[in-house]
């Protein structure tokens, strides 16, 4: 029977310049869990961005003129929108209170800049380098405990036309992002044209049942009991826009942004 | 500290006029689990479809010159365009191989017509009125045992401009598809402002990590042990186009489909 168990991991108030692994290490601790082979711990990226001081004071921002006109016409802070400019590589339209960024490939609301979790006047930007991160902290825990694990440094997004955010992975170390399952036979026997499956996505979206988004200081989780293949899998394969089913159906609006 | 654990249901084969209620008290029963309070149960839609006998046989299908058209555009078979045309309430785009469609409020490919896991020359169309089902399973399991349940029925999505399919929830009944944490405070004290979390959503990607999609007949899933309220809930609330951040920013080409 597949089956696997998720923990939610409270810590301290992680603060800039803290270490992730210390702050893991207290909540296994405090908890009564040891870690084990083919852990796999779930970091939000908040918490990292935070420990790694990618926290902005807006008051010290100087919003240029594009970035003035931006809020003006979604209805955003000038400094935020200033911030959101420059943490993006495109910025490719936007509805009241968001910008829609592709940032590093990735397309997302306002670049992952987020007031929330942040202290007051503050935001805090997406990780620097979550790859890297994520590589890093699975080979550190490697040599000081043994144990073979996988890291996953982890967002919120929400899908077209659906309330609600779910977990979505932005790093991924030691386990493969997607398993491609074409080529694989149905239950009739025929070959599966085209499922992939996004099981990082799918552990941050579990992962996010147990961790907080308010004042509930859970900003990891562990998910032990998974069968999936442990190895030196590295990143999350990322799709060009036209491949995309929602960006290449609307991709008129999408070449030519506001 | 908050922890939960999940479960593959393994069934045999689903045929169309079977019980899912057996399916699942067989799988319980094989697999040794008693089913308790505040289980929930996770059931993917092809099984639901199936047992409803929503099969169509393709070459039992008569393209109209609109599915010729739209088939010849996008690269599909004319009888499967008829078949998302007909389950379609409009059709906004598509790109090789599929239609991006609207369905009762939600948009999706191909409306949810899928050949994988149907006989040969067969597609499965979406579960008919998946949110009546699932309050029915959840009742007659009440009268049957006394537990008090949830369930979930779900189908696999794609984020825009990411590769792999996650779980969503096409169907909630017995706790809520989604938590609304606006008003809640954060780390500082200070409200949140939009957080709403997809709960059910968060399950149906969690599940899918125990759920085969190819040849694996594992069409269900127990999740056991989450915090979350039990009671009368039902249905998913669905959000306005204009809402939505990746509809709104793109609406020109929503609002004049192709």
């Amino acid at each position: 029977m597949r089956q696997f168990q998720i923990f939610g991991l409270q810590t301290a108030l992680i603060k800039p310049g803290d270490s992730l692994l210390e702050h893991l290490y207290a909540a296994f601790d405090t908890q009564g869990l040891v870690l084990q082979d083919h852990d796999i711990i779930v970091l939000a990226e908040s918490a990292v961005a935070t420990a790694q001081g990618r926290i902005i004071e807006l008051q010290s921002i100087q919003p240029s003129e594009e970035a003035r006109e931006v809020a003006l016409q979604y209805d955003i802070e000038p400094a935020l929108a200033e911030v959101v400019i420059q943490e993006s590589d495109a910025i490719v339209g936007g509805i009241p209170g968001f910008l829609l960024s592709i940032k590093s490939g990735h397309l997302l609301p306002n670049a992952g800049v987020d007031g929330s979790n942040a202290p007051e006047g503050h935001v805090t930007l997406l990780p620097a380098d979550p790859d890297a991160l994520a590589h890093d902290l699975r080979k550190t825990i490697l040599e000081k405990t043994g144990c073979v694990v996988a890291i996953l440094i982890i967002d919120s997004r929400t899908h077209p036309m659906r309330y609600g955010s779910g977990g979505v992975a932005i790093a991924c170390s030691g386990i493969p992002a997607i398993i491609d399952e074409r080529g694989r036979k149905d239950l009739f026997g025929r070959e599966l044209k085209v499922t992939r499956r996004a099981v990082a996505d799918n552990i941050a979206s579990a992962a996010e049942l147990v961790m907080g988004e308010s004042d509930e200081q859970t900003p990891a989780a562990l998910v032990r009991g998974l069968d999936i293949e442990f190895g030196e899998f590295e990143g999350i394969d990322l799709i060009a826009p036209d491949e995309c089913i929602f960006i290449g159906s609307l991709k008129k609006a999408y070449i030519t942004p506001p």
